[in-house]
């Protein structure tokens, strides 16, 4: 019995959809004498009786399992806040089916009893820890669970970069970006650009070079504790950028270093029994079934 | 005989490699006693009594032939200015071959003596010309020798558009940009998203999508009297842009439609009688040569 | 009116899901009061007395319209020996939209009577015409609808070849194959080999180098008048071939030459009026459809 | 000290660059009294007393060090024979830098003397083990170093195929083919294929479609204790191999299931101290070196 007492409960704000499956959430939680939390992304959507809320903070470290209803967008932005913590997290979506939102409003009620009573999955999904260095001073910092990208800003123009991995000199190239991607990641932005499919369980990061100049560069996979160094070159004029999973920036000046890595504690994150990585596969990218 | 009497010369601007090939063409058009055009992109870099310094404009209008010196970009945005005018025009690189520029600073005099005496070849190279539509009003419009792209500004994040063409739906798709471009663009920009390349005398644009959402999304050649049009999608949120050869930008809103069509005059480019575009292509992307 | 008298009925051998197709189809025409010709492919298939059976060349020569019943593959065995005769042909699935068999059964008498009424589109698709040459003889010739295929047999292995249009040479490869492909193939083998779309309308031709050992090779679109020639290297050890259509072979040599054009009369394809090539696009390659 | 006493050594049979070489290696270890092995692969091309002639399966056993003298298909074809001895190879090349013969003739004798007094990196590379099963027996098995390949023969045709991860069914596929690689394969024919490079310290094993017919089949990577299993559908109708490193062949019929592992014994293959995987990337990728 994993003894879920506290669940803390994080939504995507200012989805429509959201109300009826979010009620729906707290009434069977209400029915099973568990004590919610929320932080402020559910707390408009709600009764003030339903819930406690607090901080994303105390509900990371207070909550004992939290559930994520949105879209795989929430889930990572929920995902980065609470891999530290070390809370188990489970995704519900809303109607459309997500890498990490796997469970439906359908199924909701049926699997998270399941759930409560130990019957379930856990996957340790890793994140990456990246810095940015300006001479000897680290300027910010962020963590992603898809991907760290380097880009332009503003315009269609290339930018040129080096990049080194466990110090040793890959390449340079100039592109419209890289892509550094964990394997939660490699089913999102890395995959529009050309990079392949990494099992989640694999303990491994590609880089993807995003429309690269020269044609023969390709995505490479490295293991998993690689340190991986960006290096934005000295003569490059438009302005750079740095995203962590498509929601969080960091401006870049030219000679600024990325260094990323494996953050080291996992999300864990939770999923029904009979869970199929490969059954989600088919169905996002619609690849035809078995006859 | 070509009867070239008035060359007008165009340079890319503070390029240090400039001075000395500059100063060499000047003398050799002097020793022919042809009368010397310049602009200001050539000014600061001559000396007063070399060259008559004219705008841009009186430049096209009043020249026999434009010589351009630089890289591809420069003749980019000569070209776009030039191609009204019915102006041949002449690529003179600085050193590293280009797939406009194919005339290199050693060769220049001797190949330039050559067209001089009509011995010559002229490739017509169309433009696309563009109109930014909002509501009922056009916004904007600007030509391109090369390609107009879609893109979305400042973030990592998808533009929604649906692309017509000849007024018939093609689709509607998610991706970081389309590219539109000329059998001259399609080796810059639409090469490194993955599209074909075009030969030059193909009358022919390509639609390249760049980090398509959906995988099966692929480059569309169509005839180069087609009639694209592009729709910003209502909902679109991220702030989008138009670029023209990656020089110019119009900024779009949400429902803004981007028209696009054959530019009825040609470039006329000038190329030396032994241009050979299959070696230029193998040079460029370093295809290994024929054992 | 186009005066169609004369049909020519042409079908898939031994598919089962033919059977019922077909009788309606011979029914309708009886009911019109046509005079139906089959060959050998239809012959076993019906009653006696419904249609006359001929050899393909005699249906080819008599008749006013031909119809072909099956899929796209048995569009392109007709298409491939109803060319020369200059009779346009039209295109009845078994249930399974086809880009070359797009009516349905179930719409195929509405379609067909807007058809004899003069109701239709008529396309006109070019077929390459191809000669493989030994020495200074030519030991082969076929044509292709959709794509000439010069591929290695057997083995894993690649095969070295030379390539040259209009007698330039263009490249020295070293791949699986290579495919080269009319506008009508572009959506079949080419595109899996990474290839673009090239609309039907387009006069072009696409090289599609399969599996290329060069990364930086591409696909390249020239001019449908381009005389391609491709010349197996001398030292290519192991046996190639090169298909038409995927539907007939020649084995190769080493130094044989396969020079390929443009077949001077083209297939006259009948769609019916509504024809949309993008909507077809859109269901084949199953892209999202406009919400 | 590793105490590299019995020298084996294999060679390229027939290739004329490789007399002098062989010649200067035997002289070398002769000079440091060392044991050496050959097998007939070397054999003709030496003296009597230069080295004792034996077959591949003693030289794996009873040397200490195996040297392969040829390209990267040589030590290939050695390393499948090698594995289960647990000798350490080194491949030394005929002029041409490999991915696994890195040391060149030039710096041979300077390198195996650093190697012999113990101043070299082993890496440690792993095969894969497949069996090929029909009804219920096993009815061929083989090792590969590189990939483990489906394939159709004889013909421009699609296989149809599926694909199973850890008994968890991934996906049904038309294409032409599937190659199952390895790291060390990964820069070989799966890249050719579209896929990516694996960093050879990864645990992973890579499936590469090969022209797949859905145009949203990608790579996939797997981690490399993964149990992968290929079944050829019952209704495929052309004749389908499956080839090992591209040099060894099994047909397949209908309904025949190709079960692919890790090999329990990697390969240890040698590199002088300074060896850089990145060096030789960007050397055989062509990639433009750092500014």
């Amino acid at each position: 019995m994993p003894g879920f007492q506290t669940i803390g409960v994080i939504t995507k704000q200012s989805d429509p959809r959201l109300a009826d499956t979010l009620q729906t959430l707290l009434d069977f939680l209400a029915s099973r004498s568990l004590k919610v939390l929320v932080d402020e992304s559910a707390a408009s959507l709600l009764k003030a009786e339903a819930a406690e809320l607090v901080s994303r903070e105390r509900l990371a470290r207070d909550a004992d399992l939290a559930i994520v209803v949105g879209g795989d967008g929430t889930l990572l932005n929920a995902g980065r806040s609470l891999a530290d913590a070390d809370v188990p997290v489970l995704g519900i979506n809303l109607g459309r089916l997500g890498f990490l939102v796997d469970v439906s409003p359908e199924e909701m009620t049926a699997r998270i009893d399941e759930i409560l009573n130990g019957d379930y999955r856990e996957a340790r999904r890793f994140l990456l820890d990246a810095e940015v260095i300006r001479g000897n001073k680290v300027i910010g910092r962020a963590v992603a669970l898809n991907d760290v990208v380097l880009h332009v800003r503003d315009v269609v123009r290339m930018i040129e970069f080096d990049t080194y991995i466990d110090d040793h000199f890959v390449n340079t190239q100039r592109a419209d970006g890289l892509v550094v991607s964990t394997p939660t990641g490699s089913t999102a932005y890395a995959l529009s650009g050309g990079g392949p499919i990494l099992h989640p369980a694999l303990d491994a990061i590609v880089l993807v070079p995003v429309c690269p100049h020269t044609l023969s560069h390709r995505p490479i996979v490295v293991k998993g504790d690689s340190r991986i160094e960006i290096r934005v070159c000295a003569h490059n004029k438009d302005p750079a950028q740095v995203s962590f999973d498509g929601q969080a920036n960091i401006d870049l000046e030219p000679e600024d270093r990325i260094v990323i890595a494996k953050k080291p504690g996992p999300l864990r994150l939770l999923h029904p029994k009979g869970h199929d990585y490969f059954h989600i596969l088919r169905a996002k990218l619609r690849w035809g079934e078995q006859p």
